[in-house]
C-alpha cells in the first residue's frame, strides 16, 4: 500500500532541469536508515556528523579545519560571508554570481554590499578583481572590498584550472582580499575531464569554501570548510544565529558520512559529467553544436525550434536563449541519478530529426 | 554489514535530554523511501509538499492559508518575526522565551528589539502585556511593539487554556499587536490532559504560528501557517533570503504529508505526554514532588542527590537547580520514542532508592 | 582676537572642488544667533522646525506632507529607502548613483539590494528600468524590485525634463515601483537654464524626495518630503533609530525656515548655476570644449595638461580623466558662495595660455 | 528686524524639561562665525577638526587615539557598538540604559541583542555583570556577551566614582569583555562635586567612550574617543555608513575646538551642577526632600501636589512619579544657559508654598 497515491502533479515527462529533481543516493537512504534509532546529542554533536567530519578532513588532508554543516547553498553562503567581514566590507562576485542572482539578496540582508564584475567564461580573473579595488579606493566613501566570491564548478558549468585557481589567490594575497570559494557543484569540478586541482588544492588556494551535498545525491547539507582556527571557533554562532544549526544534524551527518566513505562524493559527481558528455556528444554528432564546451553536468547545446518542440514533448529542460529566427540555446543538466535509458532516447531523438 | 562502526562516542546511557534525541519516525522514513526515486520540481514546488500543504489545511479547516516548510525553529521564528515587522517595531516575549534565551539573538540579527516580560508559570498574559505597552510608550524614542511571541507548550512545558489564549488575543486586538505562536511542541500542547483547545482553534487566535515537526517526528521541518493573504503571498521570499528554502523541501513535504495523513502527528505527541505522565505518576508514587505540574512531555521532579547520582549511572538528564543542600530539580523528557522499559527502569531506580 | 590662529592646514589656494567647502550663506547664520537664546522643545518639536515645515509646504503648495529634517544625504537616501522598503525588496538605481557609488553601503547595511543599471547621460530611462525588471523577475529566487532611486540634478551634473521624469514615473507606475528623488542638488537642477519643473512637479510626480541644504547655504541639513500618510506617520521613528532625529532639530529648523522665506534657497542655486555658466562660457570662450554640457553647478572641461598645471599653482580642482596624451577633463565646482574675481582669475588663466 | 516672527507655539513659561533647550553656548556661536567664510575640505577633513581634534587629545594626555565627531548621541552609540562586535556579539546594559529606552532600538537594527541587567543606583556593577555572564552560557545558542554599556553620568544624574569604573574594568577583563562609556552628560559628571576621576582615567579604564557636545553647549556633535588602533583606522567607514559623516563637520570641529580650548567644556558643566545644586538646596531648605542625592545636573524632588501645580503655571519640568497621594517626585534639569533669576524664582515658590 503506498504512502499516498502518486500525486496528480507529478511530472509525467522526465526532466533535464536541473541537479536536485530526485532525493538521496540509496547508500545515503541506507545509512540514514541504520543511524534512525540511536539516540545523539543535537545540534552537530551526534556522532555521525563527527565521522563525518573526520572523513571529510581526511580527504583534505588537515586534522585543524573547522567543517561545519548547514542545510542549503543559500545559508551557506551568507553564513560564510557573514561571519568573514566586518560592517562596511564589501564582496567582489561576478554578475552571474548564485549569490547575486539568485539568492533573493541573502548577502545584503546581512549589510554587505556586492561588486559586481563582469565574468569572463564565468569566472573572474586577476583583471577583473583588480579592476574592482581600482573602482572602489574611494575611502571610507565606499565600502571596503574585502572578500572574492567565485564558485567551482561555475553557475554555467565550467571550472578553475589549478593555475587559474592559483593566479586569484595571489591577486587576492596582493589585494588584502579573502577568497572564498562556492562548491554547490564542486564535485562535478574536480571531476572534469579538464580539471586538474584536487580537494585539498582547494584548501590551500582559498581562505573558507564549502562541498554542495545537496546537488551530489544527498537530501540536504552542505559543508562548509573553516581553515582560520579563530573564525572556525565561534562559526557556530553564526550558524545558530542564521537558522542553521539543526538539532538533528544527524541526518546531514550521516549523508556526508557516507559521501566521503572512500570515494563515493567524487564517483556521483563524475557519473553526472559522464552522462553530459553522452549528452554533449551525441548532440554533437547528430551535427548540432553545444554554445560552451561541455566541462562539467551542464550541457548548453543550440537546436532548431522545431527539433526543441518534438523534444518538449518528452522532456522537461530550459530554453535558455533564442539564436536568430529558427534556433535556440537549451540547457540540460545531468546528475548520478540520470536515467541512460532516457539519455538515450533524448539522444536518439536528436539523431532522428537528422535522419 | 554496518555503513560504519558504531561511532565510540555514541551515549551509552539512556537519555531523557530532549525530544530531538532520536531519527525520524519509521512511518517517515518509509514515506520518503517510498519518495525517493520520483523526479519533483524544487523549492516546495513538489508534489508531496503539495500533499502535505493539503492535508495541514485540512485539518486547520481552511483553504486559504500559506503553509511554509523550513528547516528549523530558529529560522521559523526569525522568518516569520522579520516579515511581519517594520524595522522600528519590536516584539514582546517572555524572558524563558526559546527566541529569548536560546537562538543566538536571531531576533535582533534582524534588527528587532525583544521587550522581556516576566513570565507566569511559562506564559504571558494580557496584565503583563499591558504593562510592557505601557512601559514603552515613548514614540518615536522607543521602539514600538508590534507583536507578541508566545510559545504553547511553553519553554517550561505548560500550556495555554482556550480562555488564556483568547485573553491574550483580545488584549493584542485592543493594543494592535498582532499574536504569533511558536508551535514547536504544539503537538504535546494540544493533547495534553489539561488541553481544550483545537489546532483550528489556534489558526483563529493568532495571526501567525508554526507546528514543529523536528520535536515530534521528523528528522527536520517546520510548517509555518500564514493567514494574512498578502504576507502569504511573499512569505516564500523571506524564506528564501533566510536560506531556508531547501532546494529539496520534498524531505519536509514527505514528512509532514506522512504526520498530517489522518492524526499521526497528535497520536505521536500523545505517547510523548503519556511517557511523561508516566515518569511524573511514578515519581511522585515514590514520594517525590514534581517542582510543576506535568502538563506536556517535560517533567520537573526534586530528587535527592544521592538519588540522581545513582540515576546518571544509567541516563542522562538535566540537573536543573539545587533545591536546598541535599536535593535538585532534574528534568526529564519524553518523546513519540521514549523506551518503556527504559522508564520503567528509572522509575524502578527511583522507587528503590526509597523502599 | 581671532578664535585661534589660522590653522597651518588651511587651503591657500582657491577651490572649486566641491559645493560643501564654504560655512553657511550669512542669512541662515544671522537666524541660527537671532534664534539663539529662546528655549525650544527638542526633536524637532521646536516653532522653527515647524516655521520650516509650513514654509516648505507653502512651497510645495500641499499642506498635508510630512517634512523630516535629517543631517545628512546619507542618512535621508539610507532612511527614506529602508522606511519604504521590505526586507526582500530592492532598490534600482543607476551604477553612477550617489547611493551606489559614495555611501559606503548604507543601503545595503539597511539590507537591500540595489540593482545597477547603465545611466544616459547620469539619468534613469523607462526603458533601462524596464530592462531591470525583466532582468530580475525569478521569483522567490531574486530580490522583488519595488523602488526607483533617481538623482536631480544627477551626479554629473545633468537634469530631468518634466517628460522625462513624468516617463519615468509612467513606467514605475506600471511596474508597482515607488519612485524615490535624491535632491541633494535640487535647486541647481530646478534653477537650471534647461530645466521645465517645479518643486511641486517633483511632489507630483515622486513618491519620496529630498531638499538638500547641506549643498545649498545650510550648515547641515537636508528636508525628506513624504506623501504617503501611513509612511509619514511613522517615519520619526525611522528618523531616531538612524540616529539622526537631533535633540537641536532646531539648528536645522533655523536654516530651512530662512532658505525657504521667499525663495532664497532658488536664489542661491541660480547664483551657483550663473556661476558655472561664466566658467563654461569663458572656457569655450577660449576655444576649450566642455565635455558634458553645463546644465547647472558641475562644468567638465578638457584642457591641456600645461593649462592644468598653471591652474592647480592656483586652484584646487579635480582632474577627471585623461582624454589623449595631452589633455584631460577637469570638474570645477561652482556654488552660492563662488568668488567671482577668483573665477574671473581662472577664466583669465585659460584666455592668457592661449594667448 | 527680527528673521521672523515669535513663532505662536514658542514656551511663555520657563523649563528645566532638558539640557537641550537652548541654542549654543554664545563662543562656539563666535567661532562659528569667525570660521564660516573660510574654504575647507569636507567629511572632517578640515583645520577646524583637526584643531578640535588635537585640543581633546591634550585633554586625554594622549597622541595616539582616534576622535570621530558625529551629530547625535544615539548616532555615537549604535556606531560605536556595531563598530565593536561580530554578528553575535552581544551588550550587557542597564535596563534604564539610554540604548535600552530611549534609542528606539538602534542597537538591535543593527543586529546586537541587549542583555539588560538591574541597575543599582542607576549603575553596573560587578556582581551584576558577573551575573549576566553566568545567565549567558549556553554556547553557541545564546548571543555572545562582549561588551559592556554604561553611562557617566547616569541616566538619573548618578556617577561612578574612579573605584567603581576600576571595579567594572577589571570584571571586563577578567571575562574578555570591552567597556564603552557613553558620556552624553560626562562633563557634569566630571565636575560633580563628588567626583574623583579626570578624564585621563576614562580614558584609560575604558575601551572606547564619547564626550558629549549636545547636552553641553554645541548645537549638534559627539567626540568618540577610539583606542584601539586597528579599530581607529576603519572607524570613519562606520560613521559614513551610518550617515553620520557630515560633508560640513566643520560645524563640530568649531565647535568642540572651542569646548576644549582650555577648560570650556567643564566650566560649562559646572555651572550646570552649581545651578542644580542651588535648586536642590533651596528645595531641602524649605523642607521638602530629594528623592537621590542630587550629583550632577539633575534634580529629583518630592513635592506636594498643590505645590507642583502652582510651579507649573510659571514653569516646564517633567512630573516623574507619584508619591502616594498628595505628592509626586519632579524632575529638573539645568545647563550652562540656566537664567539664575528663574532659579530664584523657582525656589522663591516653593518657599512661599512652606510660608
Amino acid at each position: 500500500m503506498p504512502i499516498f497515491d502518486k500525486p496528480a502533479t507529478a511530472a509525467s515527462r522526465y526532466s533535464f532541469l536541473d541537479d536536485y529533481s530526485e532525493g538521496a543516493h540509496p547508500a545515503l537512504l541506507k545509512a540514514l536508515l541504520a543511524s534512525n534509532t540511536s539516540q545523539e546529542a543535537g545540534y552537530g554533536n551526534d556522532a555521525y556528523c563527527e565521522v563525518a567530519r573526520q572523513r571529510i578532513r581526511r580527504h583534505l588532508g588537515r586534522d585543524d579545519v573547522g567543517v561545519f554543516f548547514v542545510p542549503s547553498g543559500t545559508s551557506a553562503n551568507a553564513i560564510s560571508i557573514a561571519a568573514c567581514l566586518r560592517p562596511h566590507e564589501a564582496v567582489i562576485a561576478a554578475s552571474s554570481g548564485h549569490i547575486v542572482t539568485r539568492e533573493t539578496g541573502a548577502v545584503e540582508a546581512s549589510g554587505h554590499k556586492i561588486i559586481n564584475v563582469v565574468p569572463h567564461n564565468g569566472k573572474l580573473t586577476p583583471a577583473t578583481i583588480q579592476r574592482a579595488m581600482e573602482d572602489n579606493w574611494h575611502f571610507p566613501h565606499m565600502a571596503k572590498p574585502r572578500l572574492v566570491y567565485i564558485s567551482n564548478a561555475t553557475e554555467i558549468g565550467t571550472i578553475y584550472t589549478h593555475d587559474e585557481l592559483a593566479a586569484v589567490r595571489r591577486c587576492c594575497d596582493d589585494n588584502g582580499l579573502l577568497l572564498f570559494l562556492d562548491g554547490a557543484r564542486i564535485g562535478t569540478a574536480l571531476t572534469s575531464r579538464v580539471n586538474d586541482m584536487t580537494l585539498r588544492d582547494v584548501l590551500e588556494l582559498t581562505d573558507i569554501f564549502w562541498i554542495g551535498g545537496t546537488k551530489n545525491g544527498a537530501f540536504l547539507g552542505e559543508a562548509v570548510i573553516v581553515k582560520d582556527p579563530r573564525l572556525a571557533s565561534e562559526f557556530e554562532f553564526y550558524v545558530k544565529q542564521h537558522g542553521s544549526l539543526l538539532a538533528k544534524s544527524r541526518v546531514m551527518g550521516t549523508q556526508f558520512a557516507e559521501l566521503f566513505h572512500e570515494n563515493l562524493y567524487f564517483e556521483l559527481a563524475l557519473k553526472a559529467n559522464l552522462a553530459a558528455e553522452a549528452l554533449s556528444d551525441g548532440i554533437s554528432a547528430a551535427g548540432f553544436s553545444v554554445s560552451a564546451t561541455t566541462e562539467t553536468n551542464q550541457v548548453f547545446a543550440i537546436l532548431p525550434l522545431g527539433l526543441i518542440k518534438t523534444l518538449q514533448e518528452h522532456f522537461i529542460f530550459y530554453v535558455w536563449e533564442k539564436r536568430g529566427d529558427d534556433a535556440a540555446v537549451v540547457r540540460l543538466l545531468t546528475t548520478w541519478a540520470t536515467d541512460t535509458e532516457q539519455l538515450e532516447k533524448f539522444v536518439g531523438l536528436v539523431r532522428e530529426w537528422v535522419g
